[in-house]
Protein backbone atom coordinates (compact mmCIF):
# COMPACT_ATOMS: atom_id res chain seq x y z
CA UNK A 1 0.00 0.00 0.00
CA UNK A 2 1.16 3.21 -0.96
CA UNK A 3 -0.03 6.80 -0.50
CA UNK A 4 0.23 10.45 -1.41
CA UNK A 5 1.08 12.85 0.95
CA UNK A 6 1.11 16.85 0.74
CA UNK A 7 1.53 19.88 2.90
CA UNK A 8 0.21 23.26 2.59
CA UNK A 9 -0.23 26.07 4.96
CA UNK A 10 -3.70 28.60 5.01
CA UNK A 11 -3.47 31.84 6.25
CA UNK A 12 -7.12 31.59 7.55
CA UNK A 13 -9.03 29.97 10.25
CA UNK A 14 -9.38 26.34 10.38
CA UNK A 15 -12.95 26.95 10.25
CA UNK A 16 -12.58 28.53 6.72
CA UNK A 17 -10.92 25.87 5.21
CA UNK A 18 -13.11 22.90 6.68
CA UNK A 19 -15.93 24.90 5.19
CA UNK A 20 -14.35 24.32 1.89
CA UNK A 21 -13.53 20.56 1.99
CA UNK A 22 -17.34 19.84 3.27
CA UNK A 23 -19.53 22.10 1.69
CA UNK A 24 -20.69 21.34 -2.41
CA UNK A 25 -20.46 25.50 -2.99
CA UNK A 26 -17.07 25.00 -1.02
CA UNK A 27 -15.85 21.71 -3.29
CA UNK A 28 -17.08 23.11 -6.50
CA UNK A 29 -14.44 26.69 -5.92
CA UNK A 30 -11.28 24.83 -6.06
CA UNK A 31 -11.94 21.15 -6.88
CA UNK A 32 -14.04 20.83 -9.49
CA UNK A 33 -17.49 23.19 -10.14
CA UNK A 34 -19.21 19.86 -11.07
CA UNK A 35 -19.90 19.00 -7.61
CA UNK A 36 -22.93 17.82 -5.70
CA UNK A 37 -23.85 15.49 -3.08
CA UNK A 38 -23.81 16.25 0.66
CA UNK A 39 -20.39 16.37 2.87
CA UNK A 40 -21.79 15.55 5.99
CA UNK A 41 -20.97 12.11 7.64
CA UNK A 42 -22.27 9.48 6.34
CA UNK A 43 -23.00 11.68 2.80
CA UNK A 44 -21.87 10.81 -0.55
CA UNK A 45 -20.14 13.47 -2.34
CA UNK A 46 -20.46 13.23 -6.53
CA UNK A 47 -17.26 15.00 -8.01
CA UNK A 48 -17.39 15.11 -11.71
CA UNK A 49 -14.11 16.14 -14.47
CA UNK A 50 -14.12 15.60 -18.44
CA UNK A 51 -14.23 12.28 -19.07
CA UNK A 52 -14.85 10.89 -15.20
CA UNK A 53 -15.16 11.54 -11.95
CA UNK A 54 -15.58 10.36 -8.35
CA UNK A 55 -18.00 9.44 -6.17
CA UNK A 56 -16.65 10.29 -2.19
CA UNK A 57 -18.46 8.95 0.91
CA UNK A 58 -17.43 10.45 3.88
CA UNK A 59 -16.49 9.03 6.53
CA UNK A 60 -15.26 11.63 9.18
CA UNK A 61 -15.90 15.14 9.12
CA UNK A 62 -14.54 17.44 12.58
CA UNK A 63 -15.09 20.85 12.31
CA UNK A 64 -11.58 22.70 12.11
CA UNK A 65 -9.94 19.57 12.32
CA UNK A 66 -10.20 16.15 10.12
CA UNK A 67 -11.88 15.05 6.97
CA UNK A 68 -12.26 11.98 5.82
CA UNK A 69 -13.53 10.46 2.88
CA UNK A 70 -13.34 6.95 1.04
CA UNK A 71 -13.48 6.47 -2.61
CA UNK A 72 -17.05 4.96 -3.67
CA UNK A 73 -16.95 5.12 -7.25
CA UNK A 74 -14.32 6.00 -9.57
CA UNK A 75 -11.31 4.77 -11.85
CA UNK A 76 -11.02 1.63 -10.76
CA UNK A 77 -7.39 2.33 -8.90
CA UNK A 78 -9.34 4.86 -6.39
CA UNK A 79 -11.95 2.86 -5.47
CA UNK A 80 -11.73 1.43 -2.12
CA UNK A 81 -8.64 4.24 -1.46
CA UNK A 82 -9.36 7.12 1.25
CA UNK A 83 -8.60 10.90 0.98
CA UNK A 84 -7.78 12.68 4.48
CA UNK A 85 -7.02 15.83 5.56
CA UNK A 86 -5.88 16.54 8.61
CA UNK A 87 -6.12 20.52 10.22
CA UNK A 88 -4.42 21.81 12.21
CA UNK A 89 -3.19 26.07 13.42
CA UNK A 90 0.66 27.14 13.27
CA UNK A 91 1.97 30.85 12.86
CA UNK A 92 -1.27 32.09 11.62
CA UNK A 93 -1.38 29.23 9.23
CA UNK A 94 -4.23 26.63 9.15
CA UNK A 95 -1.63 23.54 7.92
CA UNK A 96 -3.35 21.02 6.04
CA UNK A 97 -1.78 17.39 5.93
CA UNK A 98 -3.06 15.87 3.00
CA UNK A 99 -2.77 11.85 2.75
CA UNK A 100 -4.46 9.97 0.09
CA UNK A 101 -3.78 6.38 1.29
CA UNK A 102 -4.11 2.76 0.07
CA UNK A 103 -3.12 2.65 -3.32
CA UNK A 104 -2.44 -0.99 -4.33
CA UNK A 105 0.37 -0.31 -6.25
CA UNK A 106 2.33 2.99 -7.35
CA UNK A 107 1.64 3.00 -10.67
CA UNK A 108 1.64 5.98 -13.16
CA UNK A 109 -1.85 6.99 -12.79
CA UNK A 110 -0.58 7.51 -9.14
CA UNK A 111 2.36 9.55 -10.45
CA UNK A 112 -0.30 12.07 -12.27
CA UNK A 113 -2.82 12.27 -9.40
CA UNK A 114 -0.11 13.06 -6.81
CA UNK A 115 1.12 15.98 -8.86
CA UNK A 116 -2.90 17.09 -9.54
CA UNK A 117 -3.60 16.79 -5.70
CA UNK A 118 -0.81 19.63 -5.48
CA UNK A 119 -2.07 21.46 -7.90
CA UNK A 120 -6.10 21.31 -6.09
CA UNK A 121 -4.85 21.54 -2.91
CA UNK A 122 -3.27 25.40 -3.92
CA UNK A 123 -6.41 26.19 -5.73
CA UNK A 124 -7.95 25.30 -1.85
CA UNK A 125 -5.49 27.93 -0.47
CA UNK A 126 -6.20 30.18 -3.05
CA UNK A 127 -9.80 29.99 -2.97
CA UNK A 128 -9.82 30.39 1.17
CA UNK A 129 -6.97 33.17 0.76
CA UNK A 130 -8.87 35.49 -2.13
CA UNK A 131 -12.12 34.00 -2.26
CA UNK A 132 -10.99 32.46 -5.81
CA UNK A 133 -9.67 29.22 -6.04
CA UNK A 134 -9.02 27.15 -9.86
CA UNK A 135 -11.38 24.53 -9.85
CA UNK A 136 -12.08 22.05 -12.97
CA UNK A 137 -12.59 23.30 -16.17
CA UNK A 138 -10.31 26.02 -15.13
CA UNK A 139 -7.49 23.61 -13.22
CA UNK A 140 -3.88 23.60 -14.04
CA UNK A 141 -3.16 21.72 -16.69
CA UNK A 142 -0.27 19.79 -16.37
CA UNK A 143 0.40 16.84 -19.09
CA UNK A 144 -1.50 14.91 -21.75
CA UNK A 145 -3.81 13.46 -19.40
CA UNK A 146 -4.54 16.67 -18.31
CA UNK B 1 10.61 3.29 3.08
CA UNK B 2 8.58 5.81 1.40
CA UNK B 3 8.35 7.53 -2.00
CA UNK B 4 7.11 10.80 -3.62
CA UNK B 5 5.57 10.65 -7.13
CA UNK B 6 5.53 13.07 -9.43
CA UNK B 7 4.43 13.60 -13.12
CA UNK B 8 4.49 15.94 -15.32
CA UNK B 9 4.34 16.05 -19.23
CA UNK B 10 6.41 19.26 -21.45
CA UNK B 11 5.65 20.23 -24.81
CA UNK B 12 9.01 20.13 -25.77
CA UNK B 13 11.93 17.67 -26.84
CA UNK B 14 13.61 15.16 -24.06
CA UNK B 15 16.77 16.38 -24.80
CA UNK B 16 15.46 19.89 -23.37
CA UNK B 17 14.37 18.77 -20.25
CA UNK B 18 17.47 16.70 -20.32
CA UNK B 19 19.48 20.15 -20.61
CA UNK B 20 17.36 21.04 -17.97
CA UNK B 21 18.28 18.56 -15.36
CA UNK B 22 21.99 18.21 -15.87
CA UNK B 23 23.23 22.20 -16.68
CA UNK B 24 24.27 24.20 -13.70
CA UNK B 25 21.96 27.19 -15.79
CA UNK B 26 19.38 24.52 -16.42
CA UNK B 27 18.98 24.11 -12.68
CA UNK B 28 19.31 27.65 -12.03
CA UNK B 29 16.32 28.46 -14.01
CA UNK B 30 13.92 26.22 -12.41
CA UNK B 31 15.05 25.30 -9.19
CA UNK B 32 17.05 27.62 -7.26
CA UNK B 33 19.15 30.27 -8.55
CA UNK B 34 22.21 29.51 -6.01
CA UNK B 35 23.34 26.22 -7.65
CA UNK B 36 26.68 25.13 -8.57
CA UNK B 37 28.73 22.18 -9.01
CA UNK B 38 28.75 19.23 -12.29
CA UNK B 39 25.77 17.24 -13.00
CA UNK B 40 27.75 14.78 -14.84
CA UNK B 41 27.61 11.13 -13.96
CA UNK B 42 30.01 11.35 -10.82
CA UNK B 43 29.77 15.33 -10.56
CA UNK B 44 27.99 16.95 -7.04
CA UNK B 45 25.98 19.42 -7.33
CA UNK B 46 25.23 22.09 -4.85
CA UNK B 47 21.46 23.34 -4.17
CA UNK B 48 21.36 26.35 -2.14
CA UNK B 49 18.03 27.87 -0.49
CA UNK B 50 17.60 29.99 2.46
CA UNK B 51 18.21 28.79 4.86
CA UNK B 52 19.76 25.60 4.10
CA UNK B 53 20.46 23.44 1.05
CA UNK B 54 21.22 20.03 -0.78
CA UNK B 55 24.26 18.22 -2.23
CA UNK B 56 23.53 15.93 -5.15
CA UNK B 57 25.58 13.18 -5.99
CA UNK B 58 24.72 12.31 -9.66
CA UNK B 59 24.56 8.67 -10.11
CA UNK B 60 22.80 8.19 -13.64
CA UNK B 61 22.71 10.98 -16.50
CA UNK B 62 21.55 9.04 -19.67
CA UNK B 63 20.21 11.89 -22.00
CA UNK B 64 16.94 12.07 -22.70
CA UNK B 65 16.67 9.44 -20.84
CA UNK B 66 16.77 9.14 -17.30
CA UNK B 67 19.10 11.15 -14.29
CA UNK B 68 19.12 9.88 -10.83
CA UNK B 69 20.87 12.18 -8.26
CA UNK B 70 22.01 10.64 -4.72
CA UNK B 71 21.62 13.48 -1.51
CA UNK B 72 25.36 13.29 -0.11
CA UNK B 73 24.78 16.05 2.37
CA UNK B 74 21.23 17.87 3.24
CA UNK B 75 18.36 17.76 5.64
CA UNK B 76 19.35 14.62 7.72
CA UNK B 77 15.90 13.08 6.38
CA UNK B 78 17.02 13.57 2.97
CA UNK B 79 20.63 11.90 3.11
CA UNK B 80 20.84 8.69 1.26
CA UNK B 81 17.72 9.12 -0.50
CA UNK B 82 17.60 9.25 -4.26
CA UNK B 83 15.97 11.30 -6.96
CA UNK B 84 15.18 10.58 -10.09
CA UNK B 85 13.79 11.82 -13.30
CA UNK B 86 12.53 8.92 -15.64
CA UNK B 87 11.86 10.82 -19.31
CA UNK B 88 9.49 9.57 -22.02
CA UNK B 89 7.85 10.75 -25.30
CA UNK B 90 4.28 10.45 -25.56
CA UNK B 91 1.82 12.67 -27.34
CA UNK B 92 4.06 15.17 -28.73
CA UNK B 93 5.32 15.73 -25.22
CA UNK B 94 8.17 14.44 -22.72
CA UNK B 95 6.97 12.59 -20.06
CA UNK B 96 8.68 13.11 -16.77
CA UNK B 97 8.50 10.13 -14.25
CA UNK B 98 9.87 11.72 -11.02
CA UNK B 99 10.87 10.05 -7.97
CA UNK B 100 12.46 11.16 -4.64
CA UNK B 101 12.38 7.66 -3.14
CA UNK B 102 14.08 6.33 0.26
CA UNK B 103 12.61 8.38 3.16
CA UNK B 104 12.21 6.12 6.16
CA UNK B 105 9.30 7.68 7.50
CA UNK B 106 6.57 9.49 6.13
CA UNK B 107 7.52 12.58 8.38
CA UNK B 108 5.77 15.80 8.15
CA UNK B 109 8.60 16.98 6.32
CA UNK B 110 7.94 14.55 3.48
CA UNK B 111 4.60 16.33 3.48
CA UNK B 112 5.65 19.26 2.26
CA UNK B 113 8.56 18.10 0.00
CA UNK B 114 5.52 16.51 -1.87
CA UNK B 115 4.18 19.49 -2.40
CA UNK B 116 6.96 21.46 -3.06
CA UNK B 117 8.65 19.47 -5.78
CA UNK B 118 5.40 19.41 -7.57
CA UNK B 119 5.63 23.36 -7.81
CA UNK B 120 9.27 23.07 -8.73
CA UNK B 121 8.61 20.03 -11.33
CA UNK B 122 5.78 22.97 -12.65
CA UNK B 123 8.26 25.22 -12.58
CA UNK B 124 10.71 23.24 -14.81
CA UNK B 125 8.06 22.53 -17.23
CA UNK B 126 7.54 26.34 -17.58
CA UNK B 127 11.10 26.74 -17.90
CA UNK B 128 11.46 24.49 -21.03
CA UNK B 129 8.20 25.74 -22.28
CA UNK B 130 8.48 29.39 -22.09
CA UNK B 131 12.11 30.02 -21.26
CA UNK B 132 11.27 31.42 -17.81
CA UNK B 133 10.75 28.82 -14.38
CA UNK B 134 10.11 30.06 -10.85
CA UNK B 135 13.46 29.14 -9.13
CA UNK B 136 13.89 29.99 -5.24
CA UNK B 137 13.97 32.64 -4.36
CA UNK B 138 11.23 33.31 -6.71
CA UNK B 139 9.25 29.96 -5.90
CA UNK B 140 5.54 29.42 -4.90
CA UNK B 141 5.19 29.73 -1.23
CA UNK B 142 3.15 27.07 -0.05
CA UNK B 143 3.02 27.17 3.58
CA UNK B 144 4.91 28.51 6.84
CA UNK B 145 7.64 26.15 6.07
CA UNK B 146 7.86 28.39 2.42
Amino acid sequence: MVDILHRIGVTSSPDAVYAALTTVDGLANWWTEDTDGDGNVGGVLRLCFEPGGFDMKVLEAQPAERVVWEVVDGPEEWIGTQVRFELKQEDGFTIVLFRHEGWKEPVEFMYHCSTKWATFLLSLKKLVETGKGEPAPHDVKISNWH
